[in-house]
């Protein structure tokens, strides 16, 4: 039976020519398995239109360009953020929409920066030429960190572009990425929220859906809408079942090349101290939405992302525990460890260096148990989940890293990045001090339930007070404002030094512990561990060639796939829904929230024809960070944005499976159908279609 | 500073005589302090009286005798239990409220059990005789164990009345209570959920107040009322500014004698594991709840459950990190360690008998700590969250454990508990097998979370499935049938060990396990401490006698206090409130959910006279328990009903304040006014008043 199973399994983890999985770099692409499986050619025209119109949102998302005006689709759900900070109490554009009717009444959002990848350079040699063999770990991260800084700081000199090196298979490969960067990018249209995210957390995640989760934006340069090289031409007719679609996008993060023990160390440690922590956020904030409908507008958002979270670590973590998915797991292992790599010439050199490899990451991860949760908690910053914390921090950080050398700097200060961080650290954006209240008292709540009341960590955060007394302090701070943040910034160590605000005193006092916990996740876990992939990296490419791409890095990636129903608990669940589908769906939930259809849809079904197809499901492997992704068809056409994956698809991380697994988009039909008949927006029509 | 601090802080903890602090025993009454500061003499008729018409809800709560004709007045939210199990989708007692306009109307409760309080009796001798000096702890126990079963079977053989041996004083002193049982309860009158609990989760432990949290029952025998011999007369006026009054009902915990490292441990290991418990459970029920109306109905007594304690013990902990309360837990301990003690004849032994005490129960947590939560898992059964499955195990050890001398069985399986017991375990309540999923799957997760994927008891559980996988196989189980569980018990344990039931499987699979988790507590905690604490009430008694009451057992205590505002956040804050403040509250709150008023309040607004008084606050010392506790005025007239505290009052677990901290209480003429010109029940204001 195992023998059997473990084949079956096989069959999908080994990737066979018959599977759609993968996640390909746009300089690696997928050209043969393209032609072999579906007779496409990917032309580099094809290629290059879709490395310049894909965007991604630096606030975790995709879009695409899809018009020569410089006008951005993207999902409802990556423009919330946008469209909070754009909102307020009398004029809540996040749940009653927006249409600009002239280009005048585009909206600027005030620290939403868009990336357009301009070029890929393999640097892999660069970087490691850096670390000698006989460093140790500290001295290994420092060098390495320090090439990858000068690295990115000579093409920024040189090219004026954002530039970032990006760590690909685990350490296995490094790759400069040139971007474009946006910052003046304004808000065009966007729906309801009720429509967007039709049936909320309830059908997050599953399928058949009804979600009109789209809206748009228009990028400008020097105050004139930038005029686009590349961009999608939107496809009137939209997916069709049985299509080949491709997913241009950047996928967050997925798990799949890590070992057996990294997952276990997931499973154990990181999953649940993950889910633990998302739940007592997201317990706080339906708590504090409770009190009142102005509470439940301004924590909607975080609402949103911790739900969302919860649902797809729950996910990750349900995944991990069943044992069919271990299986598959421990099938693709030994079929590397003890077959592919026996098969291949200088396969005794190759299988220590593999089995030496797995067993050093297996140490690492007994180390890294013993400090995740304070090094998460204190410098991941999960302790402190505010945005004036986060404000306080990086002033108080970079002012000191600054006076550094550029490649000795904690890598987010690196020059290359200050432009980027300086946008956010000085963000306009309204910050509410009782949101923050509610964070930070369950952030520093949960600090002390898992670190215990006597805890160095917990005393120094505390310094004397309770969670509630020193959050009461904390929010005397006076860095709501910007101009109180450049000061400081513009004042330097002296002024960060003499400052007795609470927050950056906070930031301060806390710093030399996160600091300590920084430096020993890169010397015992992040260094160690890149240098061990990068050997299982290696006898991987020996053995199996480039056929796998690396993890998801929330880079551009390439995948494809066919639009395609499946089978669930013994029904036929077609490739697609209809608005008539979102109706019969609302009527079945009484148009409880969040089954609540706005007015303009209640009034409008009669205009709508019901048949057109609204939601549609594709075998294309996408991960979260693919949100707002454009789904593209032969032609390189906008056929629909994704938006999400179904429940089958929550162990993407780990296994990539087609049977049931399916990504989720809306239909490029179903939008148009419900722009011009139900959204008085002419002009959008227009420029998407070209026609009247 | 510290000195001044603690010698102001000692001023409330050590309870000097003009605190209102304690939760008196009935056998031990504070007459000299009534006398002293309230000049009330409490005699024997008013101490008889409070004892036969006060009732314990063995479900988890307290109520009173009302009227002679058996009638008994509760919490809404403690009836909610039988209302739920009254309910369907059809006729939803709970929410939407209920009267039985005559007799024969009344609704019979499922599973309803009451107790009075019929007499206690000092047994502590007894029980400590049994223990001899020599034993080792597992004997001692097991002696221990042994001794309260024979009393209590004895005390039921010669009396009929449901007999307990209750542990006071962490040990320090054994009771033996007598009750008479009704189980043959029937419903009489419920309002709306919506006013009952008006404000839900929101106005939870808060003041102002504006819950009508009421609700009537009536006792039956021999399918006749009861005639209470012993009732409380209803006080057509109630409660007064500034009236002393009375609260006797069943506060079930309170930590106020446990040492500061025992304290120490709750907050470092055992609060933390309960909130992430708690967080778990309650957000799958929300998420459960949000899938449609029949769900929420289905989850909400469950959701109400969770969301109180999640308020009750976050409070609790934030409590232990406020350093201001572990200063007067720290002089409370040194002012009777140090000085105390120290000024007795025999202080010397005293001193050392008490130190070494303490520093057993230090070592005790040390040892809890490594295992606490795998037996609170597995033993107490907190991952197994699910009435069916409570049933399965209740029917694997049932069935063994009476085939032993009653003295060695596990102690709720002693002869003198059985017949309550099976009263539980034969319910015909509903079950819903969608509602014991979400459960099981939670509890079971939560599992593997704490203990880890590979763990043992991880493993036993889910025999080779993933926690979904166990969860659907378990739901085959055929104990939902009443008939079906009656057939294994009757069987007994051959019917048991041949049964497949995957419910009864999985209650046998870990049943091993489970017990030897039970015995470490009995022999490493349980009675270790017992025997340490009983040490440290040795020395308490001789020094200051039985001036401090034992904490809470959820047994019959007397509690007083002063009906009284307070002051917050710099305004007072009046002792009532009026409908006329439920009204604006409403208003304010736009109607939203948690504070939609029923149509019969919106529409019968001008009917009330809106100045009627309707929650109040008073300073007597109650705790969870206490809910539906009758409070009673100086000539023992039912004056209003308990049904919470403040937040101010959350810490009471391990400190009693009086400066903020206050319970409140739903007012006796507030009531009335409702029940007369709201609510169409002239049968039942009769009964109350006598008047027509």
């Amino acid at each position: 039976m195992r023998t059997r199973l473990a084949a079956l399994l096989l069959g999908i983890s080994a990737m066979p020519a018959y599977s759609d999985e993968g996640m390909w770099l746009l300089n690696d692409p997928p050209r043969q398995r393209l032609k072999e499986k579906y007779n496409f050619d990917l032309t580099d025209e094809w290629l290059e239109r879709a490395r310049l119109a894909s965007i991604r949102f630096n606030n975790g998302g995709s879009g695409a360009f899809v018009s020569a005006n410089g006008l951005i689709v993207t999902n409802h759900h990556i423009a919330a953020d946008a469209l909070q900070k754009l909102s307020s109490l009398e004029r809540d554009l996040f749940r009653d929409g927006f249409y600009a009717k002239s280009s005048a009444d585009e909206l600027k959002c005030p620290d939403l920066e868009l990336n357009v990848l301009q070029s890929i350079e393999e640097v892999t040699d660069q970087v490691n030429a850096a670390v000698k063999p006989e460093m140790k770990p500290a001295e290994a991260f420092a060098a390495r960190r320090a090439a990858m800084a000068e690295v990115e700081k000579a093409s920024l000199d040189k090219t004026g572009l954002r530039s970032d090196v990006v760590t690909l298979y685990q350490g296995g490969a490094y790759h400069l990425y040139r971007y474009k960067k946006y910052t003046d990018v304004r808000l065009v249209f966007a729906p309801e929220e009720a429509i967007a995210s039709f049936g909320g957390d309830v059908d997050n995640f599953e399928f058949p859906r009804f979600g009109l989760d789209v809206s748009f934006f228009r990028a400008y340069e020097a105050d004139k809408p930038v005029a686009a090289k590349h961009w999608f031409k939107w496809s009137a007719e939209g997916a069709r079942d049985g299509d080949l679609v491709f997913v241009t996008g950047n996928p967050g993060t997925t798990n799949r090349l890590e070992t057996l023990d990294k997952l276990k160390h997931r499973r154990d440690i990181t999953l649940p101290f993950t889910l633990a922590r998302i739940r007592a956020m997201e317990a706080a904030l339906i708590q504090y939405g409770e009190r009142g409908p102005e509470n439940k507008r301004r924590a909607t958002t975080d609402l949103h992302r911790y739900a969302n979270s919860r649902k797809a670590f729950s996910g990750q973590y349900q995944g991990l525990l069943d044992p069919k998915v271990m299986e598959m797991k421990v099938a693709a292992h030994n079929e590397l460890a003890e077959d592919q790599i026996l098969r291949k010439p200088g396969s005794e050199r190759h299988k220590k260096a593999f089995d030496a490899a797995d067993r050093r990451i297996a140490e690492i991860q007994k180390v890294y148990a013993t400090f995740e949760k304070p090094y998460n908690l204190v410098e991941t910053g999960t302790a402190f989940p505010s945005t004036l914390f986060t404000i306080a921090r990086h002033i108080v950080r970079m002012t000191k890293e600054v006076g550094k050398p550029n490649g000795d700097r904690l890598r987010e200060y690196r020059d290359s990045n200050l432009e980027s961080l300086k946008f956010e650290l000085f963000s306009p954006a309204p910050i509410y001090p009782d949101l923050e209240r509610v964070k930070l008292l369950t952030g520093i709540t949960f600090l002390a339930e898992q670190m215990g009341g006597n805890d160095t960590l917990v005393r120094f955060t505390l310094d004397g007070l309770s969670p509630a007394g020193l959050v009461d302090d904390l929010l005397t701070t006076k860095l709501a404002d910007p101009a109180e943040r450049k000061r400081l910034v513009e004042g330097g160590i002296i002024a960060v030094e003499d400052s007795t605000d609470p927050m950056i005193m906070l930031a301060r006092r806390i710093d030399r512990h996160a600091r300590e916990l920084r430096k020993r996740f890169e010397t015992e876990v992040e260094e160690p561990e890149r240098q061990a992939y990068a050997e299982i990296a290696k006898v991987r490419f020996a053995v199996l060639g480039k056929s796998i791409p690396p993890d998801a890095t929330f880079t551009l990636r390439l995948a494809y796939g066919v639009v395609k129903g499946y089978e669930a608990e013994g029904q036929k669940v077609p490739f697609a829904t209809t608005f008539a589908g979102l109706y019969e769906r609302a009527e079945a939930q009484r148009h409880k929230e969040p089954f609540t259809l706005p007015k303009r849809w209640l009034d409008g079904k009669g205009k709508l024809d019901l048949s057109t197809p609204y939601n549609f499901a594709a075998t294309s492997d996408t991960i979260g960070g693919n949100s707002g992704s454009p789904v593209l068809n032969r032609a390189g056409e906008f056929v629909g944005i994704n938006f999400d994956r179904n429940r089958f698809g929550l162990v993407r991380n780990f296994v990539y499976t087609e049977e049931q697994a399916r990504h989720i988009s809306v239909h490029s039909k179903g939008i148009l159908e419900a722009l011009r008949k139900l959204y008085d927006c002419p002009g959008l029509v227009k420029e998407l279609t070209g026609a009247d």
